[in-house]
């Protein structure tokens, strides 16, 4: 703990933790606005808690069933005994982070709304400040629970070997990874299915069937709709994001422990190296949000170039302070390792490019989707899937690029037989690790203008349910539409964070069996006997030929047609529970126009609670199977097919589950955007006979989009943290 | 050569040559029946041969240039002299079977339709004895392509070592699985373009807008329509299994050299064994034909019975009988290899089930679908892709065990580390392949119990449009039905075989690698002091270390990327071409309509020719960037990443591609079902918003299931046998 450096760690969570609660106070001191838009905020304001509260219920089960189990473990010595703690306060941020996204948001809609009734300017900038609190909270508490972690563990844990210790604390790190993926997971499961069968039923019946627009106070399912933004959009994606920053640092810093081992000066550098430059990312993301200032008279045009500068600023100095931060902290090929975090950047960077490609209604995919709706739904959906898959070529070359060059230049360039010598090969998965870092470095702005969208989309909403003027709505779109723009750079940070993020998980998870076979000194002399060399100098080459974890072995190929079909399976039990819950949203809001007299003519409030409870309901009862399937499955692997099996399942979901979630998320983003250039008065627009073709294909996107493709991304890594933290117990026995 | 068992190859060829022809002839003497009918057939047939003609010209073209690769790259030493000539034939007896199919489904169609007349039972004998024949020329011709090149091979091939000489023989002979493959990929993706976008363009503007019936001769795109099903259903679906069953042996007879390569006798023995269990399975398959005998007036379930009848009598004669060839030919570890046989039929036959379940209107899940049509198209779509993806599961966990087991039961059911040994995994690989020759043996029967149904649904075709009677379309409607039913038993085989036929190619790739090294004496040297032993005596193993083919490896991690994302780039851009073209032909219809006075009050022909203009060129345009991708992606493959990237590509490609295989293949068919049992009454039947509901369903589950589906089952096998003629250029240079 000798170097100063990581001070700035708990320094930097400390600030951002504060700028949030600055922000959140000068949000907070905005007006809500007229009593009817007060009394919908707090409508909303209600539901949305009230569903996390029942959320976090069911996952506190979960969470101690899972604990009780690894305290299980760790009595029988398969696990440390710090294990069980560290997953508890991974899930504890996690939620806490979702929780904080979501209360800044309920609070803003109307803030916002009231805000646009002035200028455009002004509802971006108390939209884009609740944002910014969403994107502090959720990097401070990572690095809190990081610093704390760090710290205590240092302290606390007992191992005269400086190298086996650093091992330790970052894999027992790790683990608090877990307890945030498995959160997460929920959160993005069960919001995601909360949020688009409220969606999905109050477009189907609002928008086709009954020809009233979105977010009508007359459609019973309005108030389910907004309150599901909050805990989809909001709450989800805080507790989402919360994973992937934590993820890829933790990650980073258990390759930095395993790759130099050998030096232990090195080797704390290479851990602390993660760490710090998500430090810096992070006051930098503040001193980008304070960049994004605008005239009081901007255009839509000059507004996002604000957001963008703000960005740029982050980004540009991130890749200089970064250079720095390697230098002082003294890493061996130190520009090798600097030139990884800048691909990780421009990795992340083309991503989102080639994202808003195809899913923008500026360019020709998204257009001839739309061309297609003049001929009904099914050639919709047809050039939706089309173009999804056919999308997924872009971000994975992408991805393949960028990690093979993350992974050279920061192994020093090796060529031929020489790429594979253990050590080099360690280096190159650090750097991977490293990329994916630097591509999430600066979350605190990237969130921050990813977040805002849902609450300008809530703003909305509360705007026409309480009957404000047209234009109020027009800004409050316009500001949705801004973030959509920008929200496409987010998710390409997402998308290619947790690819990269899932590769060094992998590497980790090879680490985790060393430390497994220290426990068993049966297992250990097998090992060594097998080897001919003892286990501290195993290298990751020598894991793999130990247990064979070569395309020639049965149960790796097995292993990875299960992976495959897993991203598949979960994406499946996730469609057909919006499917379900949005199928009985219909029947009931069908049911109320029927049955209750004077909806339509706006002279009866509808029965907006009922369709609060199917939300609810559905959700609940189906966020369980496919989430723990995510957990099961990997344990499950690993009693039958053992080391070799995991790691097929483990690359399979990888390869098969990051492929599906591209071409979810861009048909789905694809849709959604094919309709509203439809909307503004392409094919006919509004009520044409295109139009309701479009409308059904953004029904069929909203699942993919904002339900099955996102939380792929977490299953992935979930799957990844499960087998790292059972490893001792796959290690000890399997069955084949 | 002196094993007189390998004489029943040729002589079971001969034999189902002749039957085939047999049947042919009784088809041809069956009556057209009346004037229109014979007109109306001739128009499907010219059309149908007119595209053919088409198609083949392009193959041609295709077949010229990599005919002219392979002689380079023979002429630089890269291959031997006869992989060229080998690969001419594979596509030549490829396009023969589909020819022969199509031939005879195009004459059978109005036969069927005229017997139909009179009774069902006089329906499905026609019908089912043009599918016999299908079934027949397929595996007569792949048995005699077989025998040829292995008695040519045996005579010519010099080399003095035998154990060289049959590895070089049996892989050679894989070539000839290339050049099917290869023609199979464009007939499949040619001929599912050409049909769906009839298909597609026929229902949406006749059934969903104008409210005509299907194969309404008022249709501008009915003519298309039906020669669509020839071309696709009949001709592609000939090439795709003529290239599963060829495929299937010629990689198990190579796996045999491979891993019995110690013991000449044995060897021998090892590669002699699926062919003439193929050869008997033949035999019995035409046994099995003249089994399906029913009384005059059998009932639709009686006809089900004798059909059921038929499959199961050649199915356990062949359980029986390969247990005699096995032990005649002496094989090591008989009743092992028998074992893998039988799990592989059952494999088979499980999938079969499994995909009835997911796809009968009989079974929930289909039923499931159809009620999400009360919420409209979109409900329909999310519960269809969601049902798809859920269904993966089985199919998928049943391919593990079956292939697990076939592994185990082969290798003598090793355990724990020693599951590992060289010897091991080889003789366990040729387990694998053998379950999937035991799976596919009697497809003789199986294919024609799955060709009659594209027959059946013609000849309704051919009824409506002859202005039959009600009755005749009834009795070929429950003709099609009832081919759906032994079609998923069918489909299950296809599935099953390509998954392990996949899997074992894997394998023969890994021996073509030496037989590269072996051209190449300075690479050899850095091997074989690499090892530290003789590239002869190097076993799957020492490969998987020299080329460091583990999971550690980036390069093959991100080939599985690249793997998984071609499967998704193939899907996109078959779905893609069949959605353009479908939109083409929806607008010529629409523009018939209103421009042709008097189409719908039936006094004025339509414009048939022009839709089939239509779907010919969208056929034509769109069947080559996918298909070129197919050859092209292993090849710069191999280039860039090397051997390592190869596997990851080929592991990534299957893993994803199987999988999602499966999921368009069972949605596809379930939104078909959905539709039919709506139809059939429920929910409102035929013209209900229900209805037009789930027709959007069945039109985007067309390509699913036609197209873009069943062509990925080729995709994956293609991909292995590009890298397997390759692996020569592979392996002396690579970029990485």
């Amino acid at each position: 703990m000798s170097i100063p450096l990581f001070w700035i760690v708990p320094a930097a969570s400390v600030l951002a933790l504060f700028f949030a609660f600055f922000f959140f106070r000068k949000m907070m001191a905005e007006s809500e606005g007229t009593e009817t838009m007060k009394k919908i905020a707090q409508h909303v304001r209600t539901g949305a808690m009230a569903y996390l509260k029942q959320q976090y219920k069911i996952v506190a089960i979960v969470f101690a069933v899972l604990t009780a189990l690894f305290a299980i473990m760790a009595y029988l010595g398969f696990q440390n005994g710090w294990v069980w703690f560290a997953f508890l306060t991974g899930g504890f941020f996690s939620a806490l982070a979702g929780f904080f996204g979501m209360k800044t948001a309920t609070h803003a809609s109307a803030r916002t709304a009231n805000a646009a009734r002035n200028s455009l300017n002004a509802g971006l900038q108390v939209a884009f400040r609740s944002g910014a609190v969403m994107g502090l909270v959720v990097v401070g508490l990572a690095l809190l629970d990081i610093s704390l972690w760090f710290i205590v563990l240092n302290v606390f844990v007992n191992e005269a070997n400086t190298a086996h210790k650093l091992a330790m604390i970052t894999t027992t790190m790790l683990t608090f990874g877990m307890g945030a993926s498995t959160q997460a997971l929920f959160a993005r499961v069960g919001g995601g299915i909360y949020t688009k069968a409220a969606d999905v039923g109050a477009d189907l019946v609002g928008k086709v069937e009954a020809g009233i627009p979105e977010d009508d106070p007359r459609n019973p399912a309005t108030i389910a709709d907004n309150v599901g933004d909050n805990v989809g959009d909001v709450a989800g994606m805080g507790a989402d994001l919360y994973e992937s920053y934590a993820g890829s640092i933790l990650a980073t810093a258990a390759l930095g422990a395993a790759a130099f081992a050998a030096n232990t000066s090195v080797q704390l550098k290479a851990v602390l190296a993660p760490m710090t430059i998500a430090a810096v990312g992070t006051i930098l993301s503040i001193i980008g949000i304070f960049a994004v200032r605008t005239k009081e008279d901007a255009s839509q045009k000059q507004l996002l170039k604000a957001l963008g500068r703000g960005i740029n600023l982050s980004s540009i100095l991130i890749v200089i302070l970064s250079a720095v931060i390697i230098h002082v902290l003294g890493l061996p090929n130190p520009w090798g390792v600097w030139m990884a975090i800048v691909f990780g950047l421009l990795t992340g960077w083309l991503i989102g490019k080639e994202t808003e490609y195809f899913t923008s209604e500026a360019y020709p995919p998204t257009r001839n989707i739309a061309d297609n709706a003049n001929t009904g739904p099914a050639t919709v959906i047809i050039a939706g899937i089309g173009t999804g898959m056919l999308s997924t070529a872009f971000p994975v070359l992408t991805i393949v690029v960028g990690t093979i060059l993350a992974f050279l230049s920061a192994a020093g360039w090796p060529v031929g037989q020489e790429l594979m010598r253990p050590e080099v090969v360690s280096s190159g998965l650090y750097g991977i690790g490293i990329a994916a870092v630097g591509m999430l470095s600066t979350l605190g702005i990237t969130l921050a203008t990813d977040a805002y969208g849902p609450i300008a989309d809530n703003a909305g909403g509360n705007a026409e349910m309480s009957h404000l003027g047209p234009e109020v709505r027009k800004r409050t779109d316009a500001l949705d539409s801004l973030g959509n723009t920008t929200a496409a750079t987010g998710k390409g940070f997402a998308i290619g964070s947790a690819a990269l993020t899932a590769l060094a998980l992998l590497a980790s998870y090879v680490e985790e069996l060393k430390i497994g076979l220290h426990r068993l000194p049966e297992k250990m002399a097998e090992f060594e006997s097998f080897l001919g060399k003892s286990l501290d100098s195993a290298t990751l080459m020598d894991f793999m030929e130990y247990y064979n974890v070569t395309l020639m072995n049965p149960k790796v190929l097995l292993g990875m047609f299960i992976g495959s079909m897993m991203a598949f399976v979960f994406c499946g039990l996730t469609m057909n529970a919006v499917g379900r819950a949005a199928a009985s949203m219909v029947e009931e809001v069908r049911r109320q126009f029927r049955e209750i007299k004077g909806i339509m003519e706006g002279e009866t409030e509808p029965d907006y609670a009922s369709c609060v409870a199917i939300s609810t309901r559905g959700a609940q009862r189906a966020m369980m199977v496919p989430s723990l399937l995510a957990i099961a499955a990997p344990i499950a692997m690993g009693l039958v097919f053992g080391v070799s099996g995991v790691m097929g399942l483990l690359t399979g979901g990888l390869a098969a589950g990051f492929v599906l979630a591209v071409f979810m998320a861009n048909a789905g983003g694809a849709w959604d955007n094919a309709k509203k250039y439809i909307e503004s008065g392409a094919h006919g627009g509004k009520g044409s006979p295109a139009h309701k073709a479009a409308v059904t294909g953004d029904t069929v996107g909203d699942p993919f989009k904002d339900t099955s493709g996102p939380s792929l991304n977490i299953l992935i890594k979930l799957m990844s943290m499960v087998s790292i933290v059972m490893a001792g117990l796959t290690v000890a026995w399997s069955l084949l």
